[in-house]
């Protein structure tokens, strides 16, 4: 008999932003596996079924609880919040099926239901910080050497990108984004908009919007994503703005700017032979 | 009399994934403004609104229309694919605002609704790609100059980030990709997985899953995302899968490996002093 095991994620865990894709998964499941607070923000969804919660940490018996009851023939949901291809349990359901010596087309079949991932839930509180293009990068060095994550973090500074910074401090672990901070000062501007967004769209959700300069002298945990504009973000009326460049071209009555054209690529002074723009016209 | 300016984001486009909250948004709105296409994944739900739909390009003119309609009173909803905080319509929103004098607490009232973006519904098409670190990189260099966006891909692969292509080409522009490759041939094994994915959970969805050295001999338009994988991301069962790091400290029966703890900093030969990791224990 073939299981099925769905790698469900959640979104933020608000009702109103839970797929019905998700939902289905978790309805049709007989067994919901997932880390205990996740577990909590979809209590109401699993009256009749049986329910394998376990802590931080846990992860790979979770993964390989959920893997070998869909193979057994059980209907599985393993419930992530945010998107459970984010740092989320779908890599290690794959490094377990891998481990088991599982094969497609034999049990379980595999289910994946993307969500919204913190990224994006948390800057909609904000404002539209994310409109260009962006980075996320975890500072968690409990599974990935320190010295690739500061690389990182150096790389997507020196190179103008927003930051989306996952797991920023727990705890125990309070240096990383203190380190981090040290870098962003080094490649950009200390009054630079950051926002901190701490349980978006739950019950105790906070926003601080701040500044590279200042964004450590907040509380920053386990449940908080920050947000680092680029060098062209703005705060309006209390929101965070990445603009995505169409000033560059237009005015905001939508007239082109003299020496631009529509539906070419952007003219930039002293870059006149730029390989792609050859080829675009 | 104060308006509402709903901005949406409706996911890929398939009824499944589109959350509860921009189902309410647009159900409540009078207008609905939007991009032909996204307009027609929603057609469904607007009979009895009034709708704007415009063509690719005219999006400073779609902002301007919901905002000066919401500013005079209506409730309209502005909606774009995947969210629109991602390449989407919030900045130009609040850039629109900002040009006519806006303040909080006057007309229009804004709601951001987010949404899954591209990156998280394609990557679950392929398997689990982004559970580690990505960057999102826009190839169309209609609004930001060539160099930048050159610079960000060359930061990205030398960082080892996974890769998340957006806008890599379109009838005319047809060189970028083609420098991104080259790029990401510098900084990272010809091998090294690669996914296109186009349409993502609509009706003309196609996967292809190729590698550094061969994704521009395959068809690539406006339609599809780019995912590139870091240099530990590999292929199991047609799945491109990149691992979050368990394999550093775990067995996959969840045993601690020799010289590791859980809950503490991955320990790396060679990198004992790291600061964070002083702070960390």
């Amino acid at each position: 008999m073939s299981g099925i095991l769905y790698v469900v994620g959640i979104g933020p865990g608000a009702a109103e932003h839970t797929t019905p894709a998700a939902l289905a998964a978790i309805a049709d499941a007989q067994l919901v596996v997932g880390y205990r607070t996740y577990i909590g923000l979809v209590q109401h969804l699993l009256a009749g079924k049986e329910v394998v919660q376990t802590g931080m940490t846990e992860e790979i018996g979770r993964a390989r609880a959920a893997v070998e009851r869909a193979r057994d023939g059980a209907r599985v949901a393993l419930v992530s919040s945010g998107d459970a291809g984010v740092y989320g349990m779908a890599g290690l359901v794959f490094e377990v099926l891998r481990d088991i010596g599982w094969t497609r087309g034999q049990s379980p079949e595999l289910r994946l239901i993307p969500g919204m991932t913190a990224l994006n839930s948390c800057a909609s509180r904000v404002g539209a910080p994310l409109v260009h293009d962006f980075c996320s990068i975890s500072l968690s060095d409990l599974l990935t050497p320190w010295p690739v994550i500061e690389k990182r973090i150096t790389a997507a500074a020196a190179a103008d990108f927003v930051i989306g910074l996952y797991n920023p401090a727990s705890g125990r672990r309070t240096r990383q984004i203190v380190e981090a901070q040290r870098i962003l000062k080094q490649h950009r501007d200390g009054a630079t908009p950051v926002a901190l967004v701490k349980s978006a769209y739950r019950e105790l959700e906070n926003v601080v919007l701040t500044d590279i300069d200042h964004f450590t002298d907040y509380e920053i945990g386990m449940l908080t994503t920050v947000l680092v504009g680029n060098s062209n973000t703005f705060v309006f009326e209390g929101y965070m703005v990445t603009p995505r460049g169409y000033h560059n071209k237009y005015t905001l009555d939508g007239d082109v700017l003299p020496g631009q054209k529509p539906a070419r690529s952007l003219r930039v002074e002293g870059a006149l032979d730029s390989r792609p723009r050859e080829g675009a016209e």
